[in-house]
């Protein structure tokens, strides 16, 4: 355990860009956790920590958790004073940050072996990258195939709106996404785009006989033609009036929830 | 039209604090709108602006949007060069920003006209009380019921969340929650507690023959005991394993989903 107390110091400067920079944590297949909960779980599944950086404070406040995350790391570190501050983008951190190795990607050909399969296309908001990964975690929702243009996965912003369920989840990336649309229905699995359009049915509609792949694209623009018309079917939530919407992590949720394997949940 | 190229500007300074701080906008009873759509939203469900403020480029950016705003607008200014960036959050902000007058309080009284009712109880995360008034919105819930300890419904971050949805739907506050829930179950509704206990029941298996109030607590914390006891049964989200959870807003989507009144959507 090394006591660190200057701004200045080397570990802490690099520790520090690999919280606030992607490029940093590229190269490092890093995955940044921030507060006592999320290394907590992290630890709990199994995930080794590479470096734990926590606070005079946060090293009292936690005492009962703390422990643990040692146990479990490879490297500690204790700051003093308000060295902390570099590390979190929240205005009041907890001062509890683990650096793990990032899980390898999926195949996108390896996903049909799940009942239900989420893809999002294009979404571009972290917090709506997350919570839907979250969801689709929580819903036995096996993987996740995410386009190529969507939010950074493994953002500090992604990792927390997700409570770090993308270190679970399987998760692949494509930049065909129409492509993998097409090798999903290959593999038998009923595709189905999230769209409003007029010859939309609606999601309590689809048939559950088969495994499910669910395609949702961004709030603004929604899904690309060339995915939508991949899809097997188009599918949409009925709503109270023609200018009323869902934001798209809700959009998302009730969509996995209405499509989801009842055998997985309880 | 007013054009306003100084920062120093005492009607600038005036409503950058109105966008900035709750105490000036509850003092005047004002909602503080940001974007095009969201302003665009409110002119065409019959909202008055009190005063609109556009930035040059933003003038010839949405020159389609503009007209009908000025026209339904008491007041409008042109802010010309940085001066917007004192009245907006966001890092991109479109430059279009409109102050509407808050609807009246709902009585909590009156919620049950209704057949579908949400309420919050202890949310303090801005973007959770959003986005489930914009849920509540979608699939036909009447009202949502607020407790006093929910984020200010009113703040920019909130609006945002909502897309606006908090000035069409009724909105009520109380101090109260257990009390207001007691009323609703006087009143015939059937009280829904979401509640992660061992006697929950689905939120499947819930009956539809009533009129349904569904209180949705904090994510960390959950609904305070008086609330769980006062409502009439407690309900919860089948999950895929113990160790799984959902973001706030994500599980109120899924049980006002659930629990929706059909005939209500289209």
């Amino acid at each position: 355990m090394q006591e660190i107390s200057s701004q200045d110091n080397g570990r802490l400067k690099a520790f520090a860009a690999l919280c606030r920079e992607k490029r940093e944590r590229d190269r490092n297949g890093s995955v940044i956790l921030d507060g006592v909960k999320i290394c907590r779980d992290a630890v709990s599944s199994g995930h080794r920590v590479r470096q734990l950086w926590i606070t005079e404070e946060a090293q009292e406040k936690y005492s009962r958790d703390i422990p643990e995350l040692i146990t479990a790391s490879d490297e500690v570190f204790v700051i003093k004073g308000s060295a902390a501050r570099k590390l979190s983008e929240l205005v009041t951190p907890q001062g509890v940050f683990a650096e793990v190795e990032r899980p390898a990607w999926t195949e996108p050909a390896e996903l049909a072996s799940g009942s239900r399969i989420l893809g999002l296309c294009g979404v571009q908001n972290p917090e709506n990258v997350g919570s839907s990964i979250r969801t689709a975690a929580a819903l036995g929702y096996s993987a996740v195939l995410l386009s190529s243009d969507c939010a950074d996965v493994w953002s500090p912003r992604t990792v927390r709106a997700a409570a770090g369920t993308q270190l679970s989840c399987r998760i692949a990336s494509t930049r065909d996404f129409a492509g993998s649309v097409r090798e999903l229905a290959n593999a038998g699995v009923l595709t189905c785009a999230s769209a409003l359009h007029s010859d939309s049915v609606y999601v309590s509609d689809v048939p559950r006989d088969r495994k499910i792949f669910l395609a949702v694209g961004s709030e603004g623009s929604g899904l690309p033609d060339d995915v939508t018309e991949a899809c097997e079917i188009r599918i949409r939530i009925p709503m109270s009036g023609s200018a009323e919407s869902l934001n798209a992590a809700a959009a998302a949720a009730v969509m996995m929830w209405e499509l989801r394997d009842e055998s997985l949940l309880k």
